[in-house]
């Protein structure tokens, strides 16, 4: 596993560079964090911007979706960029140019490659619920041949890619920081509310530890 | 205004399109619900997705950065997409094909323009500030030309879009309905937490109405 990523000229963080970094620690945990990414591609010069489940394992970004989708479709070997977004705060300033945003970011830019073989896709989307509800596979009833077949495992290597951070107080200019205006943070945290049983589930029944022990962030 | 959409080839949703809708009020509430965006673009053949915050105004979305960013220069007259979303919850079936997320979320496609006039500029980002903090631009140390100069604001219309929404239950297989595995979602909420002053507030300063009445979803 490649501990250290060196920025190429596209994902060097250009604008507050102190804000940039490179290291796969830092990349894996904002991965690992939210499993929500958007993935952007291009269609006839249109570029577009589609929100998806991502999962990680070792040193690849997975994610999937029907056969039958437009995105998952021309995204086989084609540029794409997918990038995930955790938002912390909003950053209100003495002026408005130095209000912000707390977030951890990632983006990562690659060529996709669709997984075709049945084993390796059922084993990716195994690791897939895993990863995000823990021992939940085993529980669930099989996945049959023809769910794989509708399926498409898009993998892309984690290879150039650089995360972007932003936390903390405002930034103000040291002649604003005397005005009397209320400036600060208004933190923002991913809440998980406990988890609702669909209409089928027994009455009364508790719900796996996998439910209610889920977070984001 | 236009209180409906059409949907073009482009935008009309086609996996399940019972998840599409088109009018206005209900992409308006997504776009006027989330700050954060992700804007797609491609330079030289790779699409790059930048998180942005972003802000509505009548029929144009609107969002801003710094006059030396890369995605603002490049994005001025191409083509983007920008790409909001909510994420309402994580959906456990009774087998993994059925597993889902809860969301709501808004693409829009076209072209984006800088705003160069410095009055519509500072209307605009008046608009911006006040949208997410209401009565705090007059509150502000007021923007300077330089400021102004150093930052670029994008319009785009809200013309070709499409929102895409998907809530309630697991939609299990009917055979799968009676198995004894717990299904149903787990509920995820944007919760904002009393606001955090910086060190130059006076200790024991209350803060403003919009620093704690500030919500996101």
């Amino acid at each position: 596993m490649t501990e250290r990523q060196s920025p190429t000229e596209r994902t060097r963080v250009r604008r507050l560079p102190e804000r940039g970094a490179y290291d796969r620690p830092t990349i894996d945990a904002i991965l690992d964090a939210m499993p929500v990414a958007h993935v952007g591609y291009s269609i006839d010069g249109q570029p577009f911007v589609t929100p998806t489940l991502q999962w990680r394992e070792d040193d690849h970004v997975y994610w999937h979706g029907s056969a039958a989708s437009r995105m998952l479709r021309v995204i086989d070997g084609a540029p794409v960029c997918l990038t995930v977004t955790l938002i912390d705060g909003m950053v209100l300033a003495r002026s408005a140019f130095n209000h912000s945003m707390n977030y951890r970011s990632v983006m990562l830019l690659g060529k996709a490659h669709a997984i075709s073989d049945p084993a390796e896709k059922e084993a990716r989307l195994r690791t897939f619920v895993e990863s995000q509800f823990p021992g939940r596979w085993d529980m669930l009833r099989p996945v049959t041949a023809q769910e794989l077949k509708a399926t498409t495992v898009l993998g892309m290597p984690i290879d150039e890619c650089s995360a972007k951070i932003r936390s903390g107080s405002p930034h103000d200019d040291e002649a604003d920081e005397v005005l009397d205006i209320w400036a600060g943070v208004v933190p923002i945290r991913y809440e998980i509310l406990p988890p609702v049983a669909d209409q089928h589930v027994q009455a009364g029944r508790t719900p796996p530890l996998h439910a209610t022990q889920f977070r984001i962030g």
